[in-house]
């Protein structure tokens, strides 16, 4: 396989993808806004772009990882899209608002390029394992055409059709209720240890039971002890994505109480100076609403 | 085995526990407020007692499953457990407070019975089908001396230590948890709908992927097609259930903003008539307040 390949972002999600596709023989060209953070991959065989314009290859695949929808779409200019072009096809991996999604479609549109949503649901070493998901949307040919790019590093696609936002919406409903079964986790297990019972025996027994999830089972681990370093997706980032979760709601009328209050827990972390703490630590709240906080 | 064991209680989760502990061999006096209901186990070789002290045998196990607090205290009378007395056992498997659990801990240290809470977790097939799980808690011998028998109907038995009302706390925060599964869902799949994507294509990628436990699987289910009849467990109940967490939880101090969003869903869900339906009908919440509910 010598499928050229341009991959723009080589953040915490992006550089694992980025490694796996050039371990499957994927002819990557990789851009990141700091330089220094390909050169594990040019060790690999990658090229390494000085913009992220130079490394698209008209016509070829775009891979694009970045933190949210402004830098995403200050990356892809009207410039860069035109050079994409005719056939070109770039697959969107970041977590943005689906309303981003739509009016970037429309531009890849004007220049007879595809635009595919293609968020994953993974943590970094979720990734390099190939045990990640992923939701797609966007044309129905680009869709089939990029499958066997992302089967190569995840383990599962699921397909939600034409509307190039549908994916995101997907991502956005999934962290929403990540964000809730840490707060779920949070008033539990504070409240089993107010009454004398301890964190580690309460998550022992539920996340052995009903809630055998792996979401439960890691950050309920994470949750039982307080333990929220190393982050491995800092508290900021899940602001970010409750405020998109409830911007992307809003515009269709559909209220999220629940969103809400996880929304509060986030701003309050912050207020506690937690930022750089992993968003698990949305569940201290709940230990300092009833000063158990250690 | 050929052990006597007084049986009080033959509920939706009564039946099938004291049927399942006649197959596997034990001696059961049963009694229940609706007599009829017994019949079946009649024939399975069980006696029935006309009064729920009738069918005490001194010293040996009794066993309860009944609908709240009011009840059970009803039921176990100063009378009815001087005659249990001395080295008799009361595993009481109904979902009450801690402190009810507490309180007739003590009183049946009076007359020197044990009382052990065992509220388990699982629906009545669960039970049947033997994957049920139990939480328990009281004095140490007792707690020994029960297991035999527990094991005979459930999958897992979980140990919660001396305080009688340990076991009523973890009931009660895995009954929180479900519920507040319940409205994660319904605010996600309900966010989906609206943005035009199908309940039941984001039910099956997050119960497929993240959310693969069975509380998201099984009420997901529900919830995505909104069926929620025939009902295992009645709305009324689950606020009956947060009711007493929400208590528990404030007797000690433990603030549980989650669970008060999920008792004003319950009894908003009242409010519209909807007594009859399963739990899972607290989904329907967030459906209302979008406009959407079929």
């Amino acid at each position: 396989m010598s499928e050229q390949i341009a991959f723009l972002g080589l953040g915490n999600l992006g550089f694992p993808i980025a490694e796996s596709l050039i371990n499957a023989g994927y002819d990557l060209t990789v851009w990141n806004r700091t330089a220094s953070k390909a050169d594990p991959l040019l060790k690999l065989g990658a090229k390494v772009a000085e913009t992220a314009i130079d490394a698209i290859t008209p016509g070829a695949i775009v891979i694009s990882v970045v933190a949210d929808d402004a830098a995403l779409e200050e990356l892809f200019s009207m410039e860069l899209i035109e050079k994409l072009g005719k056939g070109g096809i770039h697959i969107s991996m970041s977590t943005i608002g689906p309303e981003t999604s739509r009016q970037l479609s429309q531009i890849h549109d004007w220049y007879e390029a595809s635009y595919v949503a293609a968020p994953i649901f993974a943590r970094p070493e979720a990734v390099s394992a190939g045990i990640g998901n992923i939701a797609i949307s966007g044309k129905a040919a680009a869709r089939e055409s990029v499958k066997p790019i992302l089967q190569t590093f995840v383990k599962g696609i699921f397909d939600f059709g034409d509307d190039a936002g549908a994916a995101n919406v997907i991502k956005l409903a999934g962290n929403f209720m990540i964000g809730a079964s840490l707060e779920m986790m949070g008033e539990a297990f504070t409240f089993a240890e107010k009454r004398g019972i301890s964190r580690q025996a309460i998550y022992e027994m539920l996340t052995q039971t009903l809630f055998a999830a792996p979401i439960f089972q890691n950050y309920g681990k994470v949750v039982a002890s307080h333990a929220y370093e190393p982050a491995a997706f800092r508290l900021p980032l899940g602001l970010k994505d409750i405020n998109l979760t409830l911007q992307a709601s809003s515009n269709v009328n559909a209220p999220m109480p629940m969103a809400d209050l996880i929304r509060n827990r986030f701003i309050s972390a912050l207020a506690k100076g937690r930022e750089n703490l992993d968003w698990g630590a949305l569940a201290m709240g709940a230990s300092d609403d009833a000063g158990t906080t250690p």
